[in-house]
């Protein structure tokens, strides 16, 4: 069986059932103004949440999602033997925090906006490998705590230039299991990390894109697959100037990436309208519109096979102030209908 | 299959062979004046080792530990199936700086100076789950980065209260794999967070020591092993305060942890002559204690059975600013000479 598992240096394929059996999502008061504003379970009007900081409202954010996946998944708390959630705030705090008096074997991950495609590879990995029968994987991530500790003061109102990103403020979380009903993750496709000389931290889209675009082609050479054989190749979150640059770097290595592409980034704002620059971003994003969107046009029937690549930039504020490239990594993440 | 792994909520089994088959270390000046002086690989004078920053310094430490520890074990870098690194910086950049041209499949986390024990958990499942032939595990702390990041600047010279600990400048790794020579990794055991209210930054022995305590009781009831089955029991690192108050925790629970019980921050300085307070701390405490000094006693035959349990505070300097108790991790890895 171990030899069966791996189908190329990055690639391996599930031997037994994974399947995602709870999905939830939460987000804040833009997102719920967005185009997929019906897919997502809660919506929040308040940044604060009721709390006395955005980092508090970012881990409610995490345990109330928590909550609803695994309630979804017709699970308790108790029924959960292990679960992988990260988050972009400095030592994962809202993850580690979130999951404070949840009594749940807990692995902390930090994969910068890869992280929801890093905690399912982890959880179906750990399921698949018959260390675990439900597994709670996900991350979260708040426009005020990110930019607090990223950029500038929100008070400030400085300008964006057109390839920045809106960070999400949001939660994504999944219930995998070896048994009930629900999707099944077939393959996963791990990144190796890219770094391609991209020193501007308002360009992220720009040094994830080669990432998500070797993950892409690397995913479908190792399966065998045609890019045609997903309904939809989601990365999150390059954004629109990010999205072009994956379509280009699959052309030249001489795949054809159709109206079947898009990015989590680009289809949870409406990018003319919302004053987003170049789309959503941070963990969150791709996290809610994976357990929003994504995961419900699966249950209703209108997407059978989907590849979710999560894609991350591995700066920080520090590596960034010290003239630092941006290292990216992208995880892709194969989720179909039927087996 | 499946079922037989689990000998508990938290504990599971390996099925088959996860041995460690090479392990490096390399740490600073200070930790080469310690007790454990031999055991090191490598030892580095220059807390920049070159470089211009000390974060750059600890990315160092990852790169040239990792080559060390594949080169020892007999592997080259394309062998690698998949690695699990982290650290305390921000946005954990020393692992993905140091994994930068490694081209090795990448799974960033986070553990605080739990990680040593996350990382080899980690790759123990994804080698017993058949995913992985061989997998690289590790992590580092530089004590002039963690200083800048979380405390004070090295300039100010302030004053540090006796349950301190210094943070250890180095590194450990792991290869792992289902063949060739080496320690067994025999159980895991994940820890659940666990928060008992206390709020002193500056004493995270305090902070761990009940999740160390449970994690130890939980390993010894899951697999139905006394204290003495064990030739060591090494937390790590909790320093010489939280030490004892895991003896007198798991006292209270009916467990007498005798001479074997230790901890990696204890051994690795002298604490009564190298003015470090309780104690090293810090990702690469633990780790060059288990790369460098652990693993060699055994290799040795020194030791044949050893349960080594990574303590991790999950704090951030912003938590802390925001009134947050510290909430505290610890994971198990049963090693044993022979299975």
């Amino acid at each position: 069986m171990k030899a069966q598992k791996r189908l190329g240096k990055q690639t391996v394929q599930m031997a037994g059932d994974v399947k995602i059996i709870g999905n939830a999502s939460i987000v804040g008061k833009k997102e719920a103004e967005g185009p997929l504003r019906n897919d997502f379970d809660t919506t929040v009007d308040d940044g604060y949440w009721g709390e006395q900081s955005w980092e508090k409202a970012e881990t409610k954010f995490q345990k109330e999602t928590i909550n609803l996946a695994i309630s979804k998944a017709g699970k308790s708390i108790s029924d959960i033997n292990l679960m992988f959630t990260g988050d972009l705030i400095n030592q994962c705090t809202c993850s580690s925090f979130g999951a404070r008096e949840l009594q749940i074997p807990f692995y902390g991950i930090f994969g910068a906006c890869s992280t929801m495609a890093e905690s399912l590879s982890l959880g179906a990995i750990a399921v698949d490998g018959g260390f675990a029968e439900n597994v709670l994987c996900g991350t979260s991530s708040h426009f005020a705590s990110a930019e607090k500790q990223f950029r500038l003061p929100l008070e400030y109102g400085g300008q964006r230039p057109p390839t920045a990103q809106w960070t999400v403020t949001g939660s994504g979380m999944t219930v995998l299991s070896n048994e009930g009903e629900g999707m099944f993750i077939t393959h996963l496709t791990t990144g190796v990390i890219n770094d391609n000389g991209i020193k501007d931290a308002n360009n992220m889209g720009a040094a994830m894109a080669p990432a998500a675009a070797d993950t892409i082609i690397t995913h479908l050479r190792d399966t065998g697959r045609q890019p045609e054989f997903y309904d939809l190749i989601a990365t999150g979150d390059l954004g629109s100037f990010g999205m072009s640059i994956v379509r280009d770097l699959t052309q030249k290595n001489d795949l054809s990436l159709g109206q079947n592409y898009n990015d989590c980034g680009v289809m949870i704002f409406d990018t003319k309208k919302q004053d987003v620059h170049a789309g959503g971003s941070g963990c969150g994003c791709s996290a809610a519109v994976l357990c929003g969107h994504i995961l419900k046009q699966m249950q209703e029937g209108n997407l059978k096979n989907v590849l979710f690549v999560g894609t991350g930039a591995l700066l920080s504020t520090t590596s960034v102030q010290q003239g630092e490239t941006i290292p990216a990594i992208a995880h892709a993440v194969a989720i179909s209908v039927s087996k």
